[in-house]
């Protein structure tokens, strides 16, 4: 089964672009955690993260596997970051990037850059709470302005994307007010939001009015070209009211776009695994991926991929790395993803509940039918 | 310990009957899943749930292990229902089916046309939300006459059952207020809900009010009776809300039963598993299963049980398929809880954990003595 | 790697005193569960911890493994009391207890009380509630007395800890407003809580203010002595309200803590494994165990660890037993953990995604290092 899924090509349908400026130890330290302050004495490489990355990584640049973390970085400051990028990107066997370009986007590559770097297909995906903040910015005139400039751009982004994204969960949670809201009321709250704004007391968007008006419009965009919308979901950054982050708090929404036809993508989805596998079972519409916490669970990933898979429709699950900034997270989310793929369905296999034949069908559907059927790649 | 357990005897303690009519392709699939709607280009049968029913239920049919999908619904089609009735239901090694008698049930066997079809012993548990909505369609004058029509029909089916069950997780969710209702409030919420249904803004009985009368009223006649009131928590239909189906949510109502000798059977508690052995240990009345997450996990069944059995008492956890419609369903419980249990307890034995004379009684226990011990069969 | 970490000496991070009272077979079986009344015609033995017990501690009283429970209550009850804590308690390879000293402290031995018995060094956790309600029996004027009184004596009590512990958890859920209050509120919610101990309407110490009043003073104090904050979380009593012990939902007061620099270390953790490991993996300052769910869980302990090991940062996890009244609790508390985490880390090395020293800085790590790190002993 291993070498079977090893030979996968593979859609990750969500993932960010890399850094590219050389990285010492402490900035890729930061970029191993989505907490943002170090302990002292302690280091990120001492975690499940740091043991696949050592393992997995070091023979990708020359070191054995299992190399001293102060190696690791030195050896990797020693190339150029397009050819770390080149090497790590490259060869995990992923044929197409869709990418969330709403998220520190100055900081890392772009699609086109991505592509520049890795020869591989990337395509954008919107982030819609991004393009609210970009419209702010250009300093509109009232609310009203703000909901039009919004409407125009997040229509002419949505053209060129294969989906739109929202992470709805980390601004409001999902303990919101799930119907559209009216122009008036939206306005209003865009009145106010500039304000705050201006004022200093805001800094970014996370009133549910404005975010409400921007989910039904990025609903009604999905349902036009006919792409998923993805929700992040479950575990993040330190900011997150992890309990309103149970995908289930969503059902009134996503019920609303099973009704419009729009493909609903729940993201990473942990702690919430059995949660977002119930909604992908009752839901025709509910597609999910355990993306990052592949990664960050490292030497576990297969037990958490094997939670996600107790109860998902083999042609509900997604591959994802979310990968952001380490090149490393790239090649990671695939490695990491493939093994523990071919440790469930081997442990399936063996005790005679599907057939080899049944199972590399199982593992086509997730390594990237499932999402070629739904994105537009 | 495979064919230890194989030889036991289930007592499964909450199931449905099945239905009689010829099932096509479309009406098999649509009763593999508790969505609603189909995928354009998928099946039912690919999921776990499919998986398990080819490999363990196309034997019993004549057809090789991982049937096609095709090839096992053209085989059932060509059988008369009762055949497929009896070699399915029949095989299961089943001694008592407690029948949930309150949903769907024109469609499907009633306890005698089960005991008919299959020549096992059936009995009926009765669903109170069901007699409330009956009486309701009886026209009641009003508030008042619903109550005592409702108090004199469910202390009439009591009578016959052995036990009671309610849904109220499904209607009001457990997040109400947990005390008995006094007369006159009940009287005022049956008013407003017969106008409702007169008028036809509700369909169904989902005022808290009135199924806190109908769960306290049936507290009472489990109490006299002496058996159990069964609880749904958790995974069901699409218009749940997860969240607050959490069974520690029911903690005050639970508690009060304690008080009363109830024993509170806590049906499938996915994902709330843990939550659910947590009250089984700390509750005297509280009894656990896995119901029908386990068909519908199939293939990870056993990482599902291991988890309910990490804290649960063997003396509280109990056996029930949960199956509704296909005989499928409880040939594939059984079958699945036998394979799932011995995995378990083969584990611990291995590990030295526990003896295999002790690993058999907690294998009995499960099977059917606790059954047996609070409910009068 | 099972001999490597039985080699290792533990830290305790998180225990009770045992008590010193002959135990009958009622006695013995009461202590073994946290619910408070037993089932007819079944007994606690018969439950995951009741068969870890015979399996484990049987031999250390002369019996063999896996003994019968009337034969393991007789010969226990042929030792004397100290005998029994002496044989247990002391074969642990535990080197250090720190002991929660607020729970019923008349019923157990006292930090010296158990070094005196046992050979180990033992020193005191103060339990935050405990004090205040101690400073409220000894009859203060008015809530202002309260306050200055329950301020005087922490401050007194936590010269000779080596952390505080909070069971906010218990008394008011983690659902509460997480600023500190002023003075003038907590001298008003003080002269009322004296009225209702006064008059009987309260018995124990549940008022939000207060015990934000204590949490926030607490957290002085840590940061002055630079010592752990300990938070109970989920798993307990039946009269916790499970869903708002969610250790997530008290994410603004550990933030707070973090800027303090005050380590938070997560009790118990079940059944909010993935919640408590998010913590540890997003805040600098966040510490986990699984504690009292290693015993109660038994032979699936393994399991439970490679959950809450699935996230967690290996510097960031402690070992705890608590242990509380029973010596079988510390003895099995040690050997489940040793058992179990030899049981994920062999796993892990099997499998190549670390290696043995590796796994080996990993167990000293947790079984000893981190909590050497964050406590002064």
């Amino acid at each position: 089964m291993q070498s079977y899924i090893d030979s996968l090509s593979l859609i990750d349908h969500h993932c960010h672009g890399v850094v590219t400026r050389p990285l010492d130890r402490p900035a890729f330290e930061a970029l191993m955690s989505e907490g943002h302050k170090p302990v002292a004495g302690c280091t990120q490489f001492d975690k499940p993260l740091g043991a696949v990355l050592l393992r997995w990584c070091a023979p990708v640049l020359g070191l054995p596997p299992h190399a001293e973390p102060e190696d690791y970085v030195a050896t990797r400051l020693k190339l150029a970051p397009d050819e770390v990028t080149r090497r790590l990107v490259g060869s995990t066997g992923v044929s197409n990037l869709l990418i969330d370009t709403g998220h520190r986007s100055d900081a890392i590559l772009t699609p086109e850059g991505m592509t520049h770097a890795t020869g591989l297909d990337a395509r954008e995906v919107v982030r819609i709470e991004a393009i609210m903040e970009e419209v702010a910015r250009l300093g509109p005139a009232d609310g009203a302005a703000l909901r039009k400039g919004f409407d125009a751009r997040l229509e002419e982004r949505a053209k060129g994307a294969v989906g739109l994204k929202s992470i709805v969960a980390y601004r409001t949670t999902f303990d919101i007010d799930q119907t559209p809201p009216g122009v008036a009321e939206v306005d209003r709250a865009g009145d106010a939001w500039l304000k705050a704004l201006a004022d200093g007391s805001s800094r970014r968007l996370e009133d549910p009015v404005l975010i409400r008006h921007a989910l039904f419009r990025a609903g009604e965009l999905c349902r036009t070209h006919r792409y998923p919308l993805q929700l992040h979901v479950g575990f993040g950054d330190a900011d997150i009211l992890m309990p309103k982050c149970d995908p289930t708090v969503f059902t009134p929404f996503i019920a609303q776009m099973e009704k419009w036809d729009v493909p609903i993508t729940l993201l990473h989805c942990y702690p919430f695994l059995r949660e977002a596998a119930f909604l992908a079972e009752v839901f025709a519409n509910v597609y999910v991926d355990i993306g990052v916490i592949q990664n960050f669970t490292g030497p576990s990933a297969p037990r958490v991929l094997a939670e996600i898979m107790e109860l998902t429709p083999f042609y509900k699950q997604l591959y994802s790395s979310d990968a952001f900034g380490l090149a490393e997270l790239h090649f990671l989310g695939a490695r990491v993803f493939r093994n523990a793929l071919a440790s469930v369905l081997h442990d399936w296999i063996t005790r005679g509940e599907i057939t080899v034949k049944k199972a590399e069908s199982i593992a086509r559907a997730i390594a990237s039918e499932n999402a070629r059927r739904i994105y537009p790649v």
